[in-house]
């Protein structure tokens, strides 16, 4: 049975290669690789293999921390976002995970529960599970503000934690916007200057941008995906950081147009002559952005060698479950001839772009009917 | 273990009703109901419990159709694309599937497969797999176009297959753009007219506005989910056709701003004066659309019941998994507050217009993150 012929393959080689470009990029800082949202699309159990080099890795979710632990991980786990109910810091002192607190909430329950335990389980937590406090420097999304850090640094000193620091950019991609890096940075260690602990901040942008941010431990992201933070793909190609997905699939139907005919829902593209299009299975329900417009790029390769091939552009809107590609100057372009919607060929960032959006979104957005390959 | 708490509720018997609703509006012409892209993302499984009414389900793929079979779906099912390759004719005849072919790659591949046949095996598709010819009448995607379409029939009939007819409108949502449904129509009719045969051409929007294009079996899609083919959610409303699935989560955490913080990645909100704000459990890794602009609606209740609330606008940029909004008029906004990001109480058209997309977005981009339940 030939599946619909669209695969996301996972370039585990890529990935750890970028891993080390980042370990290059901050003198050897540890490192929380970021590998929440099904590791930026691309799968936890690729990732955990393709990152065995880091310190540690960031998640969300409790339960993918403990899919994590099952798949063999015996690295550090911080949990970004922390708890979401009291009994979740049962689970965490089970799993060996390091804790954001980013709202007073969290220390609450973290007090209720450590008053509900037996003063070993109590002990444990306290020995296996450092906090990192989250301070909101001006993103204003989670985290204490300044006046507030303090007191909710001391209160959890005070019941016996390990306290850590960390703080998120909201503008290290665009150097011109308020609030800049330095600003928020400067924030960050005005609230932490008298306090003990390591302290994190740099998320990709800053790591490649901000080395005054590096600190004890960075947290790459994107870049680790082969994907830029500012959408630019010249940045991340400068620094060598590779594509860590091909999205790749194939022609399934030609169709010659007159002058004058139109293509796809809304008619929103014209063809200006004769025009041969080829249709492709992929569309928005695998993922890929129905805001990406005409001439958006799409990589198409000779059957026998995808590498031989060049750029054609999207014609008309993309539907649910196909696009179509202006291919009258590809002659070699057949039913069956591959393509790639984004990948090593076909930078993500440069769909991303016409499409108004980043890398970040289309990555994460892959949807489960898509075949996933680990290479 | 406390999962992130986002979750997708399908509403089987919102889903079953909308389906007697196209019935009524038809009346009762059989139906193909499409279920591709997962069931526009709520699952085959409930949509097969949900559409057991139907005398077809229509979807892209093989193994999809395999699926349903051992479901337990006893009615026809037909291959919307038809197949990907000459051995998938093989399964369709073992999974009883009609197919369309849009190409005549599919009947090269077709009378290729019937020649390495024996004469039971061949006879055998030809009794189970009625084939449904596709005519290019103007979206310029898959079929064949008017001049080559009886050829094709021809073809089709001298090795024995039953021949039905499809066509699919490119602009059946939008009368102001060519080319229109009766255009369409009417070469759909010219192709038809000689022929025998069962016709189908009407998807959600000629359901709604064009009973003429009803014919012999209607192809609903998005109707069956409760959101409008237009984007407008008043043309499904007035149609009494309900929400198929609904999004919800909680807040996670909350912030209050002083006039002139900004909010966010690129600072894209600034507050005008003093401001509560929220921060939501959901993002665009969840497949909420980064696209969404400060102001989108997004409900928020009341703890004990969510019905009891109100609608708050999105500030500053979705980012991969979070979201803020302004609460600054709900007293009642805490941690673990509800909110439905989409769904019975707060329109799924409505989020997608502002955010340029429409609500088949939407549903079919929910990544596989978001749990789901099925009601």
């Amino acid at each position: 049975m030939k599946h619909r012929p669209i695969k996301a393959s996972i370039l585990t080689h890529n990935l750890s290669h970028n891993l080390s470009r980042v370990k290059n990029m901050t003198n050897s800082a540890p490192t929380w690789a970021v590998v929440k949202a099904n590791a930026y699309g691309h799968g936890l159990e690729p990732a955990l293999k393709a990152f065995r080099e880091s310190e540690g890795i960031a998640l969300l979710d409790l339960e993918h921390a403990a899919f994590a632990r099952d798949l063999g991980w015996v690295g550090r786990i911080l949990l970004l976002e922390g708890v979401f109910a009291e009994a979740d810091y049962d689970d965490a002192v089970n799993i060996s995970c390091e804790i954001v607190i980013h709202h007073e909430q969290q220390i609450t329950w973290l007090i209720q529960w450590l008053g509900k335990q037996g003063p070993q389980k109590a002990a444990e937590l306290l020995a296996k599970c450092p906090i990192w406090l989250k301070l909101n420097s001006g993103m204003n999304r989670l985290g204490f503000k300044s006046a507030q850090y303090g007191v909710s640094y001391e209160i959890l000193k005070q019941i016996g934690c390990t306290v850590h620091h960390l703080t998120h950019f909201a503008n290290a991609d665009d150097p011109q916007i308020f609030p800049s890096v330095q600003d928020q940075w400067g924030i960050f260690s005005k609230a932490t200057l008298y306090v003990d602990g390591l302290k994190s901040a740099a998320n990709s942008a800053a790591i490649i941008g901000y080395s005054f941010t590096h600190a004890d431990m960075t947290r790459p992201g994107i870049m680790l995906y082969g994907a830029s933070p500012s959408g630019n793909y010249q940045d991340i190609a400068d620094l060598d950081l590779k594509a860590g997905m091909n999205l790749r699939s194939e022609i399934i139907a030609l169709q010659e147009l007159q002058t004058g005919d139109t293509v796809g829902y809304g008619s929103q593209y014209v063809a200006p002559k004769n025009t041969k299009i080829a249709v492709i299975a992929c569309g928005y329900a695998d993922g890929y952005p129905r805001s990406a417009p005409n001439g958006t790029p799409v990589w198409v390769g000779k059957a026998e060698n995808i590498l031989d091939g060049q750029i054609a552009p999207i014609v008309g809107r993309v539907s649910m479950d196909m696009m179509m590609i202006d291919v009258s100057n590809i002659s070699h372009a057949h039913i069956g001839s591959p393509v790639e919607l984004w990948g090593e060929l076909n930078p993500i960032d440069d769909v991303a772009l016409p499409a108004k959006t980043v890398g970040y979104e289309l990555m994460c957005g892959l949807t489960n009917r898509v075949k996933q390959e680990i290479l």
